[in-house]
């Protein structure tokens, strides 16, 4: 088994003075909430997949200090040694509730919930916050190339531009789990099952004394894996011609060619039409370099002959929006007797006020089509009866109200931890990706568009809605 | 001691597929030369810093296939047996010559050179171009923050908004190894040696009764390290008054406000006379809130009254060019007795077009100023003599020519591994540190401008250009 760097100091030095001054004041065992949640879709796109939490869940569970660490933080000098003592033998023991692992998420809505003592709710946010903001922002990109592709395969190419080796790694995974059909990169293979796959680069190519000998070597060795990399002198002039003589050669027609420089739509054309008049329709058109989700949108518009798409450095980095912007906030605190007090974060900004107490998460499905209506936040004390008519407004606009009579409400946020214990079964990677697929086609085609979709509704209950502005009441 | 996952299955499948080919055509001790080198810097700017030297001599010490690795392989049903045997006793035995880390480095120059049989050479390309990509960007995008703050103390924030935990932990070794004065990340100084700072969440403020309490009970608790987060509910009517109450109340002096929100330039101006009028002039005033390079340059011209900087997403992610894009061509290949024959990538695109042979780096050095003045790239069997005049040229527009006399010559290519041995002491992070700020001093403010900077000469010798050109002359 191959062994993952304890990541408990991975945390921001101010959880651990927060810490040691909850623990000194006598505040550590004071029950808080915390949510996890985004503001802004990543490129401005209707909606984001939550991915992550199986990672989260690894690090919960192995959350320790060991002596090393101790004997670092004492000599940092700003913390007492019954906090250091309290930290030996310091394990998670809350309650966390998310959404599983690729599910489409909305703004402002909880993705992950934390009931626990005030040092151990605090502690965790920045593994946590890194953890999903990371992995949810390259599966939110990866599904927005995926659906540019229109049921081609796409190839997640990116490890050799990722932010580190986790970000290859959990970046490749992420991706899978978005739709990509594969990776280049072979540990997320072992680790996550991910499907590796890849043939040859350009010195492949210049090793050989000339491009035919490099491709019927090729071919002869992998004659069921045969992709041929066709840029590395001229494409049209030599790789294309060089590629179909050594399939003809060796009598190989499942077999493709892959373009990485030039006009792709262009010379896509051109070399359908040199394989097809070889007798080679079956060969297959593989294309990469710099693309995402706009050009395949449009070399498809543009009539380009691609059977499938290596994607790299604009999905493993999400470089046109590279920064998920997850936030862990306090929302309400439990007395000894288990009054829930919410809890709220004012700012001069509105869009930086958060939602206060502890909430549940309902989407409601239309029940003819089966396709999501609108998310429904309510406090955790409140149920909704979808065998009756519902009312929602939208919580800025409040005049805009809407019954709902025929739906289905489901709960999104389940118990992952209760008491410091796993209450959850794993999914595998391949379950998550199916789960994943079917919960994007719930949505409507309205809310995928790429830019200015349809806004999805994210309401509060009366009950929630009434508490929030009560507090802003009494603020201003 | 921290255990870390080991890379080596972390490749591209198709460095795999090659190997075994290579393998199996009996090329697999043919001598290789591959150069590192990258293309454009980040943000337009006028150099890149070279950083993540350290985790690849990491990786190549560690590369190895376990039993489970080649398993795993075995099921992939494209490798013989010969070449999974031969992957057992895979290691690296061959040269590896690099720049220090911390060293300013620029475009279509080698930062990297291996000399290795083909499969060793091929292999290890995507472990080492992610890491110096990677760490590079990251070190590129803080040093520019960091000049843009002029002498005032950076910190890197960003870890919560890190693209995964090798990359809050990396990011935050880069970032102070370009200059940042310390980082948030806890692991990043029990690693590395970056200083961790922190004090307080808005959590912390909201846990208290009031704002004053929260205060109180943390300058109590640390009146060494009294830095106040004033934004929970209102900076100037509430956070600021309650902040110098809780200082004067506890006698402290020295300390600090934290402006995480709104307007930073007229927030700060407020309070400095409101601290400063309160008798409290040694408080520092310390900011956070997206920001980057240009912010900081345009809240110091705006007068904002600032001491330091906290700085997150913009920094540990390089949000406005998340990309650094090394690349890995083969140079040269060399024959049984020794001799070494230069090879090209040629591409339709001019920039794509790679300089080849096995070559030495040398860096010029104005004798007077100490200053560098250009880099000239020579064949490796060159020697740059700096006692007597140097005519360098531009290698596009050759008839700009310059005869330098008075300069010194410093190669910047390093032996790292020679036959497989570690050959070289890797510094502290420390001594990068200190040598990365000596080498950015050696360059002209004119290449260090955020935009449209100078470009500095990056030259060929004139035995070097000839072998280039005969190259594309031959080929069209």
């Amino acid at each position: 088994m191959k062994q993952h760097l304890n990541h408990t100091m991975l945390c921001d030095f101010y959880e651990l003075t927060m810490a040691n001054g909850y623990f000194q004041s006598g505040m550590a065992d004071q029950i808080c909430y915390f949510d996890l949640f985004y503001r802004t879709v990543p490129d401005g796109g209707g909606f984001a997949i939550a991915v992550g939490l199986e990672q989260v869940i690894d690090y919960i569970q192995a959350l320790s200090f060991d002596d090393e660490d101790i004997d670092f933080l004492r000599g940092k000098g700003c913390f007492s040694e019954d906090f250091l003592r309290y930290l030996h033998s310091f394990r998670f023991t809350g309650d966390i509730w998310a959404v599983p692992e690729g599910t489409p998420v909305f703004p402002r809505e909880p993705i992950l919930t934390v009931r626990a003592r005030a040092i151990e709710a605090q502690f965790i946010e920045t593994f946590l916050l890194l953890t999903l903001n990371h992995q949810s922002l390259i599966a939110t990109k990866a599904n927005r190339i995926v659906r540019a592709a229109k049921g081609r395969p796409v190839m997640e190419f990116g490890s050799r531009r990722a932010q580190g080796a986790d970000a290859a790694l959990l970046g490749a995974r992420a991706a899978y789990i978005a739709g990509c059909a594969g990776t280049a990169c072979t540990q997320a293979d072992e680790l996550y099952g991910a499907p590796a796959m890849g043939t040859m680069a350009h010195s492949w190519v210049q090793m050989f004394p000339d491009e035919l000998t490099a491709f019927r070597t090729y071919c002869k060795l992998y004659p069921h894996n045969a992709t041929l990399l066709v840029d590395t002198y001229n494409v049209l002039k030599s790789g294309v011609p060089n590629a179909i003589q050594a399939f003809k050669e060796l009598g190989i027609t499942d077999c493709a060619i892959r373009l990485d420089s030039g006009d792709l739509a262009y010379l896509s054309r051109k070399a359908r039409k040199m394989l097809d008049d070889a007798g080679l329709p079956g060969c297959k058109i593989t294309v990469s370099n710099s693309l995402d989700e706009y050009i395949i949108r449009d070399l498809l518009l543009q009539g380009a002959h691609l059977d499938s798409f290596g994607v790299g450095e604009r999905l493993i980095t999400s470089q046109s929006a590279p920064v998920f912007g997850g936030v862990y906030k306090l929302v309400a605190v439990e007395d000894a007797a288990g009054n829930v007090t919410p809890k709220i974060k004012i700012s001069e900004n509105p869009a930086k006020i958060t939602t206060p107490h502890f909430k549940k998460v309902y989407r409601l499905f239309d029940r003819d089509s089966g396709k999501a209506l609108a998310d429904l936040l309510t406090v955790h004390d409140e149920t909704v009866d979808d065998l009756h008519p519902l009312e929602i407004f939208d919580p800025e606009d409040t005049w805009k109200r809407k019954t709902l009579t025929h739906f289905t409400a489901q709960e999104l946020l389940k118990p992952i931890f209760l008491g410091g214990k796993l209450v959850y079964e794993k999914p595998s990677v391949q379950d998550i990706r199916a789960y994943c697929a079917h919960q994007i086609d719930l949505q409507w085609d309205e809310v995928k568009r790429f830019e200015n979709p349809h806004k999805y509704y994210v309401d509060l209950s009366q009950k929630l809605w009434d508490i929030k502005h009560h507090f802003l009441k009494e603020q201003h």
